[in-house]
């Protein structure tokens, strides 16, 4: 245990209370849904995280990574879903981590990708569950609801043997709206699409016992999710300055910074210059094309007050350039002298988080405990 | 040691034949410049790959990390510049270093910043080596080369009983040129400035030993060096397509790459989608305002051929989506069907590389040798 004054900077700080709050939130509206909440622990890769997260009540969890599969099982955690589309070179890796007791499931959208499962599940003696992945919304992956390829793949999954599981969708298309009737329409839409696509399957004699939908906006947005089994959510653990900018947060809702010390100025410019770069903020700037931009990030003070108006306007690898988002601060040095510490709230959480090898959380009584994160693959 | 086709996607791969040949162009510029060259090991933060950098004529390193100081220095690494303006609270963590036989040496562009290096060397009996940030071009941090507080902080370290090692300058904007001609005429402006504020400094009976200069677009432009004693360079060791849109270097020069596996298609649309996404190719858009915009990078067959033309489009967190960058291919599924591999080249070796824990060395023989690399503060 030390104190947030005692970092060495940058450094990425967690303010649990918010995250716990942020928890609650969401899991009481998927109590008040009547679903059950898997959450995906992409966005922390961190195990007090996850922990805190099924102590409120999640049910099993979402990961993206099959190192994050196996670094979670062996921490305890069996109910699994990896929620990106199987490459069939990896499917030894799940069948390794089945075989060890992990609940693994896996996922897929094409006849292509199922009958590599199947291949692969035959020749190993691994019954395989995998659920088929739906595109609500036409930006990533997945099978239109009405779409021909739907029970093909359902039936070479069933009929080759495997456990078909069920289906799910991530409506990724929340992220570019901003109005609580934008967000509900397209929450509606991602429940719709999803629910319709299990009524095919079934209509078709195949089994879908899963309904799985779920991204932060819309799991905090949909008016009922009829039909629906579990919602997956991720990046509403932490916040961040694009789902401020959504709507779905208050900015001091936002559970993740980073700690900084300005080490010089331009004061003719208005810079003050800080120790964290893009390496330390990534060079996520989601922000850049929503209502407000944040450059990379929005300055607080070290105790995390909001400075409304300051920036970091620009980033190099371990620069960042503080400024005013508009206009020149003539007192910039004054304002903040070398060897001031500030933290700066981040536009995404899942990507400024992954290039820290530790979370500092900050507890209610200002001691701040070590959570160490993995990354990699 | 294993093959490619062994490794699990996605996988940073270094074509260590690219690499070596990459090192030995720029040492050799260097030592037919008559300069020391100090490499900026922030691209890698991998020792096989800085021993290869020395092992090839290179004296000493440069880092942007005390982490980067701490990690080579324990792997026997002595002279070394910490080229990021010195923040008062990392001092300690500083004198530690130079206490166990490192000659570390810091920067600082700021009285400020020089009395803190004064006062924390003062309290603690540590003689510190400071060198002077020189701001040629306006983009960062440093004092310009006619600067007024340029003899002062000069001053203050040297009277305060700290070493005065020398001036530094990085010309960040060659980043935002393309042509020859641009390029010398920026490296020109980085070798006139830097000398100039030596000769300043000189003039006013102040120590100057060091005049250090460099970008990886100046390092291969600069027409002469006079003045000059020692030249910077990171991103050179691996080339990216940032680089290869400045104009100085071809894209099979590009020795980093991440290896990828196609999980599936949106075939309507003409997209691949395979497991790099931003997570592993890392958020960087630096060709976005370049000439030519390679999306998230350039598409290659597995042993490296580039497919002209097809990029990845977009990214998620663990989707990548592999398009023409120009129209729709509408045979996308059959020509890169679920499970091929392919390598796509970054936009940024730097802020790829650093997502991932460790380098799969390709070597001339077809092996692979696994090289790690190391992250955070």
């Amino acid at each position: 245990m030390s104190s947030l004054g005692g970092l060495d900077t940058p450094a990425a700080v967690v303010d649990a209370r918010r995250m716990q709050a942020n928890i609650e939130r969401m899991q009481e509206r998927m109590d008040a849904l009547g679903v059950k909440f898997r959450p995906h622990v992409k966005t922390s890769k961190c195990l007090p995280v996850v922990q805190a997260q099924l102590a409120a009540g999640a049910r099993g969890i979402t990961v993206s990574t099959l190192k994050e599969a196996a670094q979670f099982f062996a921490a305890g955690i069996t109910d699994i879903l990896y929620a990106v589309s199987m490459a069939p070179g990896k499917l030894a890796q799940v069948a390794t981590l089945r075989r060890q007791g992990c609940d693994l499931k896996i996922i897929t959208d094409s006849v292509a990708g199922a009958q590599a499962i199947v291949d692969y599940g035959k020749e190993h003696g691994e019954t395989f569950e995998a659920w088929i992945e739906i595109d609500v919304d036409g930006h990533r992956s997945g099978i239109p609801p009405e779409g021909e390829s739907l029970l093909a793949v359902g039936r070479v999954l069933h009929e080759g043997g495997m456990r078909l599981g069920g289906v799910m969708a991530h409506a990724g298309s929340s992220y570019d709206v901003d109005t609580p009737e934008a967000l509900r329409r397209v929450a509606e839409q991602e429940r719709a699409g999803t629910v319709r696509a299990a009524e095919r399957l079934r209509q078709a004699g195949l089994p879908c016992p899963a309904v799985s939908v779920g991204s932060t906006p819309t799991a905090l947005s949909a008016e009922h999710l009829r039909g629906v089994t579990e919602v997956r959510a991720g990046v509403y653990v932490f916040f961040d300055l694009v789902m401020h900018n959504v709507g779905v947060c208050a900015v001091d809702d936002i559970a993740l910074s980073v700690l900084t010390t300005v080490i010089g100025h331009q004061e003719d410019k208005g810079w003050a210059i800080v120790d964290a770069g893009w390496m330390a903020m990534s060079r996520d700037r989601g922000t850049q094309k929503q209502k407000h931009d944040f450059g990379y990030g929005l300055v607080c003070t070290e105790d995390g007050r909001p400075l409304e108006g300051y920036v970091l306007s620009g980033a190099n690898q371990e620069h960042g350039i503080l400024s005013r988002a508009e206009g020149v601060d003539p007192g910039i040095a004054a304002r903040f002298p070398v060897g001031t510490r500030l933290r700066i709230l981040p536009n995404h959480a899942c990507a400024t988080g992954a290039q820290f090898p530790d979370y500092h959380a900050l507890q209610a009584d200002g001691t701040v405990a070590d959570w160490p994160r993995f990354y990699g693959w």
